[in-house]
């Protein structure tokens, strides 16, 4: 049993969250999903779903997955050296790291993407490429996996990579039956990505 | 604007209710999202998210469409003769109706679906028709539209009647212009459904 560590902050996307917590959550025996920010209370995203969250300092879990969405709340979000401060201690100890969308661009910031592969969401990809220029960034890729951090592009590909993880983790059959239980159409190659050319960078 | 009443109950699917609030929670200069259930109180999907909701007897809202999405929690609930009841109420005065996989087969049981057409998850096609069998239930079908009734196909197949209920009452342009801002493949053909072949009725 694995906890999730969900970073929550305002104007989070909501489909960056709940298309993997979709994914995530009905895997009871294996996850355990719970709702962090900086400072607790109630966190509204950018459609304006309100979620109740704890304090990111009172995280005692040893065996962890930190997962980290995008959306517009990034965007000033990568200069708040606290959060991206408690981001890297977070990091440091977490069995995987899955980011979804700009949750790359934010989580970029603590450096420990750098001198590796990643990708985010292609509208904001020169942005993205800007705030860490030492990151191999892919720019035509559904998800990348290097080691044990998984990024994503935009939004609804976080739904393609979190099965992408389910098959590493527990096994490809379980994934897809996960995607046929939810009458879902997997993209299974992690390297389709139409949006790349919709979005040159 | 128009309000937008989402219908909860404990063990609501995640995703039927996210990815359309993704899609109508970003239309901000349209619809105002509210969260309500029969009692009222914080009510928990089938991945344990945890959402506010107020009482279904508050509303007072004329000008609304009503959502209901699927989910486990609705195999009792078809039973629940108070919250049909009161789903028969509001759904004589919504300007749409719009159910998400088996929230049509609790809305079935208000008798106003008879005479339609109408769709609902595929892995419990069988079930759902014998709630209401004076329904022309359409079994190849992402979603279906019969007049202001939208319903839809599991899970995943609400995104791509969101989609479709943006392009009707939006312009074509918005709904695919939206798509592609979430990096998402709109499956924009109706009758699309591959998983009808996967769980025959």
């Amino acid at each position: 049993m694995k906890d999730v560590i969900i970073v929550l902050f305002n104007d989070f996307e909501t489909l960056d969250v709940f298309g993997p917590v979709e994914i995530l959550g009905s895997f009871k025996e294996h996850f355990k999903l719970e709702y962090y920010s900086l400072e607790g209370g109630n966190i509204l995203s950018s459609q304006n779903v309100s979620i109740a969250t704890k304090k990111l300092s009172e995280i005692n879990s040893k065996d962890y997955i930190l997962f980290v969405p995008g959306g517009m709340g990034t965007r000033e979000l990568v200069n708040d050296v606290k959060l991206i401060n408690k981001l890297t201690e977070l990091a440091k100890n977490a069995k995987y790291i899955i980011t979804v969308c700009t949750g790359s661009s934010l989580f970029c910031k603590t450096g420990l993407l750098d001198g590796k592969r990643a990708t985010s969401n292609k509208k904001a990809f020169a942005w993205t490429k800007s705030l860490a220029p030492n990151v191999s960034w892919v720019q035509k890729a559904r998800w990348v996996k290097d080691g044990n951090i998984y990024t994503s592009s935009g939004v609804s590909a976080g739904i393609d990579m979190t099965l992408g993880f389910i098959s590493d983790l527990l096994g490809y059959e379980i994934a897809k039956q996960k995607s046929i239980d939810i009458e879902y159409e997997w993209k299974e190659d992690s390297s389709y990505d139409p949006f790349s050319e919709v979005y040159k960078a």
